[in-house]
Order: structure tokens, then sequence, then C-alpha cells
């Protein structure tokens, strides 16, 4: 028996190695960029919490995926599974210290025991932004503008936020006498982008009967543009019908602003979209790429009547979405995208003399106050180690000073890509040089946070 | 009884408000930046891990505190304590799929169940900085000017890296006949700055006698310069040591390479640094702010031998420190520092006209590709109102666009702290103050990233 404790982690759970922490700090980054843009502000919550908060009074049987124990003080507490539930304690507890509407962003882990067999985490991150505190065709529009213009900075192609009401739907159902059956259909409609027509119009007859599946079918179907399909979606409903008429204005809003903006090109109106949560009574939509649509919706979200009901009587309409950072990433990794990001560190100082130890760590200093990250090979090792750790570590160059090179004012510079070596007569030379490459490489990796 | 869940966080946890959050990310964010300018990598590891990894396989009495329960698979979990214990795992694992030597930051929440009576939160961040795979004295001068780089940024007024190298110590001791009570004495010794010289004389007493307890005190008691203290440390050890030789012959280089780094103000010698932990074996240091030396060390660290022993035979011989997030965020509260930071959003667009909303969020669309964070507000409410959230939000421009000002081609923009209203007459006026003003806060926040 080895005397060492295996070193490996929980099932569901991984580690992130670097190259692959550094690309999910910086799809946080620009998310939290393109947040900031439109006002969100951040904050954050315990990752423990009373179970009886995290899980209401009752405790049903979709809680059994959540990590709870008892701590040393006997509570009985729970792990977060999501951070909307957190967020409503959180409004329901601060809102006199806040002001409305709040609109903030979270962007923290989640813990599920989710049955891991279909390749899902125990452990994963979630990014949700809401603004609560309004029931407005602006925050609406708002909510679904920094979608697209998150999206726009995170360089994955061309995306439709497909959008749709909740309202319209259920109108429509309550016209043809399907009121009460309106879960069951909006839960089979939520599928037909998996299952298919054919098996949504089987489904559908099963709940009614062939002639009301085709009308379903019909309503749900797409037409060429937003506005025909709003007409149509509202010409479905009963003609005398404020409600409709309503969602009807609500949605025609949220598009004018939309088109407006300049933005309208990067939404459409799909009455199939439903979420199927019963939690959403308005405003509904879901985020497809273009160049990868078989990974699903990469951000949705609707608005909802009530966050914090369970905690206050304090009335907290909303709207919110949240982003699929997993998905997001696989979109990345496929694209390849982010592939000509910043190096870091953009430059290894070789260790070829240990008497110039210091002389290393000086010229680090220097190119450091110029905005280059620099690192310094810490021991005098053989040179095809040190080309090794930079090549692994993909750092482009390599200084590589000795005495005769430090008493000659020679700064020789590897590019260890094409294996040329140039010298450079001073650091400012050295120093244009490498700004140069970085801004080529900051160019290729085509910025466009517009 | 209410029909409510009271809303309220367990005892030693807590929510971050936007006010603390965005706080709490913007010095996150200047030290991941000095981090990134030496060429450390952030890796992520999971929150819980097998109980077995993170304890060991005795888990002793210390383990008291740590979160452990059953998971859904009976598993033996807990949540991770520090970021060392779960470095070290992560090392031993990814060892082959990585390259030495390895210099990684880890920034992310840990949980002890403590006694929350000290005012100890059991919920809060640590952040750690490694390089793992070397014994050298770059590698400890590099994780020293490390510090000196990442407190430079973040506008806290001066400090002192204090250093101190075990080895010498430990080779005092053990010439004065004291080894085997080599742990006792440093721990009394670690106490000094807190319970004062004559207390820790008493102590030393106790564990020896009054000329041995001076001797002690002697040998800690900093001498003028770096120099001179090292001198008279190498001078009380025994003449003929190697090993005290090659302990005063690294703290040197470290000093010579700080020197030439121009750095060297920043680190003084102390020798009665010795950091309670039994893991350091060199160099150890601690990081106090000449403004609130009070608040005691806001960095520290030191070389250690071994860091995955628990769990590979692969020498991994390492020298990092841990930066006290809370110490540093009250440091800047007291110091007022970080206070002309750049607000979020920029500008608020008032709602004057419901008609107007489209025209109001277009107008956001064009101030933000111009890289202002605007916010619009969502809703026709009276103007004291949105004034109101305005300063609460600490937003310091509003636009107040109605019916009249656009077709004029008008931008009135109220400045909320002197409630002066200036017009504009295009978008790329504004823009021009917008960026005047915003840029001059930027000066004043005095961003030293040098």
């Amino acid at each position: 028996m080895s005397a060492y404790i295996e070193p490996r982690v929980l099932k569901g759970f991984r580690d992130y190695l670097p190259a692959a922490e550094i690309q999910r700090k910086k799809l946080i980054q620009k998310l939290e960029t393109a947040f900031s843009q439109f006002g969100f502000v951040p904050i954050d919550t315990p990752v423990l919490e009373y179970a009886e908060i995290l899980l209401g009074k009752g405790g049903g049987e979709t809680d059994k995926q959540v990590y709870r124990f008892k701590d040393h003080g006997d509570r009985d507490v729970a792990m977060r599974f999501d951070l909307t539930v957190p967020f409503a304690r959180f409004m329901a507890q601060h809102v006199e210290e806040l002001y409305l509407p709040f609109r903030r962003y979270h962007i923290a882990k989640v813990w599920r025991g989710e049955n891991t067999q279909r390749g899902r985490y125990r452990e994963f991150m979630q990014c949700d932004f809401d603004i609560v505190g309004t029931d407005s065709a602006s925050a609406d529009a708002d909510i679904v503008l920094t979608i697209i213009t998150a999206l726009k900075s995170l360089d994955i192609g061309g995306f439709t936020v497909r959008v749709n009401h909740r309202g319209l739907f259920n109108r429509f159902l309550e016209h043809k006498g399907l009121f009460e059956k309106s879960t069951a259909i909006l839960r089979i409609v939520d599928k037909l982008e998996k299952i298919g027509v054919q098996a949504t119009k089987d489904l559908l007859i099963a709940e009614s009967d062939e002639k009301t599946a085709d009308d379903i079918l019909y309503f749900i179907h797409p037409e060429a543009g937003f506005t025909e399909t709003l007409h149509k979606m509202r010409a479905l409903c009963a003609a005398e019908d404020s409600r409709a008429d309503e969602a009807y204005q609500r949605i025609n809003t949220v598009y004018a602003i939309t088109r407006k903006a300049g933005l309208a090109d990067y939404i459409q109106l799909d009455p199939s979209i439903t979420r199927g949560l019963d939690y959403y009574t308005g405003i509904v939509f879901e985020t497809s790429l273009s160049r990868m649509p078989e990974i699903g919706s990469v951000c949705s979200g609707g608005r909802y009547n009530e966050l914090a009901n369970l905690y206050t009587d304090r009335k907290l309409p909303g709207v919110g979405a949240s982003v699929g950072l997993d998905r997001l990433i696989a979109a990345l990794d496929t694209l390849d995208a982010q592939k000509s990001q910043q190096p870091c560190p953009a430059v290894l100082i070789g260790a070829l003399d240990e008497q110039l130890i210091a002389d290393y760590h000086a010229l680090a200093v220097e190119l450091r106050s110029h905005g280059i990250s620099v690192e310094v090979y810490p021991e005098v090792r053989k040179l095809p180690v040190q080309f090794s750790f930079a090549e692994k570590k993909q750092i482009p160059w390599m200084i590589l000073l000795d005495a005769k090179a430090l008493s000659a004012n020679e700064l020789p510079l590897k590019i260890l890509e094409t294996r040329e070596t140039r010298n450079f007569k001073s650091s400012e030379e050295l120093l244009i040089f490498l700004n140069e490459q970085l801004a080529s490489l900051s160019k290729a990796s085509g910025r466009d946070n517009g």
C-alpha cells in the first residue's frame, strides 16, 4: 500500500488548469465590461445559507440534488444551487439600503449533486443579470440590448436573440379553451427544437386533438418578419382582449427600441420560445449562435412577476437573463476564437549566468514598467530545458543575456516560433519591437467591444 | 406567525453589496495585473474535495473548523479551508501536464467554522501566489518583487516587506544549544510585535534563562541597515557553519537583486520575523503598511521544502505568499483610497417622456460605443425620484431629454453634484465633455502600476 494519498477530485468536479482558467477569466471580464456599460453592478452572497432560505419551508422532490448538511452549531445549511434564490433573499433583506430599480450581475459557482452521466458537472459557474423593481418595456429591452452587446464583444460570430411573450401565448390558449392545459402545452412546445415538429404534434394531439395541435403549431411558427409574426399572434387571440393588447404593445415597444438602437438584426420573434418554467410571466428569450446552433441557448431568461415573495410582501417584478458560460467556452474552443490573445508572460528572460541574476531582474522591472509582462527563469539550466519551458508556457520571446552581451550593451531576443535571434542595442529598441508585435496580436484578436 | 421566511445569512457569513463588491473586484483586478506582469497564471480547484485529501489520513484537532459532511453517494467530503492544500493536490495530480518551475495565483473563497466572536468570518477570500519546482534566490526575490509591485499598484501609501531567513535563526539557536527548543522559541519571538519586548523576554526566560533571553532579543533586534543586520546575524552563529553561510548567501543575493531592481527601499531585514508555522524552511516575510501598521501584515509567506509530500514522492520545493484581502480592504476604506474611481454608470438618461423611450436607448447605445457607461431609467417617474436614484447609485451626470430638447437637437446634461445643467449641441460635444471629466477622475485616482 502506498504511503501517499491518491491526488484526485470528486466525480463531477474539475480543476481549471491555467489555459482554461485564463480563458474563463477573459470571458468573464468581457461580460463584466458589457454589464458595466449598462450600469449593472456586481454583488456577492454566501455559498452556504440556511437550508430553509434556499429550499423554502416545504423542501420538495427537486431538492435531492442540493448539498445539505448540519454545521457545527447543528444548523440545517445548504450550498447554493443557483443565483436566483440567493438574489431573492438578498433583495428582501437589503431593499431599504439599496435603490430601485436595482440592476445587478452575479457571476459565481453553484453546486448540484446531479447525475454526471450526461456530462453534467456538480460544480459550475452561473452568470445572471437582472433589473428588479420595474415592469416596463424599457427594462425588457435593456436586458435584450445587454445580451446583444455582451455577445458582440466575444468574437463568436453571428447570433440571434429569439424573443417571445408568455402573455400572448396564454391569451391564445385561453381563446382556444385550453387555459387549463397551458402548462402542459408550454412544456411540449418548449421541446420543439429538440424533438422536431412531428413528435411535438403527436404530444399535442395526446393533450387535445389534431385540429388543435395544428392550430398550436401554426401559432408558434415564425413568419418572415418580426412584425408579421407579431400581427399573426395577436390575430389568433380574441379580438377584444385587453391583456393580449397589452402583451402585443409591450413586445412591439421592445422591438421599436432595438430598431432605433440599430440592433434589430440581432432579434427575432419566435412564438415557440416558452422557457419551461412557470416563473416567467412576460417577455422570454433564448439566444442561439449562428455557427453553432446545436449547442443550444447561450443566454436565456425573461420577465417574472415576483422575485422575493417567499421572504417579503414587497412587490419586486423583474426581468433578467442567465449566460451559459460553459456553452460559450465550448463555442470559443470550437470556433477557435480567443486564440490570438496576449501571451502571459510576453517575455522570458533566460538564466544563463548565476552572476547576472540581479541584472535579469533589473531588466524585467524595466520592461514591466513599460507594460510588458516578463518572467525571469529562476535558475541556470541548460538552454534546451529553458526553451522547452518557454514553449510549454507559450511564451513567444526569450531574452538570452550573457556577460558578453551585457558588456557589449546588447539584448539578444530569441523568437521562439521561428528560432530566429535578433540583437537589440537598447531596451528602448527592444520595447518598440515588442510593443509592435503585441499590438498586432491585439489587432488580430479583433476586439470588438462596440 | 408570518408567512414569510426571514431573509438572513448565517452567522459569520455576509453579503457583498455593490459598493463593497466593486471595491473587492477592483482590488483583485489590480493584484491580478501585477501577478500577470510577473508571469503568474491563474488556476482554479473545486470547493468540495474528498475529506481525506484536504485533511490527510489522520484528521487532527485543528480539523474541527472544517465544514465536512457525507454527500449523496455517502462520500466523506469537505469544503476547502485554505488554498495551499488544494494546490498541493493539484500539483501532485497535474505536474506531468504542466511545466516546472510553475508559478500560479489563486484567488478564491475558503471556509472555516471559526469562532466569530473576534470578528472573524467563516467565509472569506484568500489570494495566494507561489513558484514551485525551484529552490533559488531568484525565485525568492521574485516573490518579494511581486509583493512590492502589487502593493505599489494599490495606492495605499508606503509599506515595508520585512524579510528574514529561518535557517539563520535555527543556526543561531543551534549554536546556543537551544535547537530542541527552537519551535517554542520561534513561536514566542513571533509574538514580539503583539506583546512587546518585556513580555517576550519573560516568556523566553521561562524557556531558558535571562542571559539566553537577552542573547535572543539581541539577535532579533534589527540594526540600522540590511547589511549590518545580516552581518550581525551571521556573526552570532558558529564561525564554521556551512549552512549558516548558505542562508547568509541566499538572503544577501535576494537583497542584491532588489537593490539592482531599484526596489530595496521597500525591504527590511527583520530577524524577529519567524512566521509561526513549521512549514517554512528558508526566507520568510511579512508586509506592513506605513500608515496603518496596526492592522498587521497584509502579505506574508516564505519558502517551504515540500509542497505535495502527502500525495507524491516528487520533490516540489517552493516559495509563495498570501495577500490579506480583508486587511487591504480595511486599509483602503480607512485611507479613503479608491474614492475617485470611475463611476458605474457614468451617465443616467432620465425617462421624461414615454414616447422617447426608444430615443433614450438609441442615445445610450451611441454613448456606449464611445466607451461611456450609460443606464436608461426604465420608466417615466417624477424627476425628484430619478434624481434621488442617481444620487443613491452615485451617478454623476444625468441627461434630461424631452421632446422639445430633442426637436431642438439639444442634449441637456445635469451635473448632479452642483445641480447645474449644461446644454450640448451634439453627442460629439457631450462626449468631449464626458471624456475630459472621466480622464480627470482617472488621473485623480493616481493609478501607479509602474
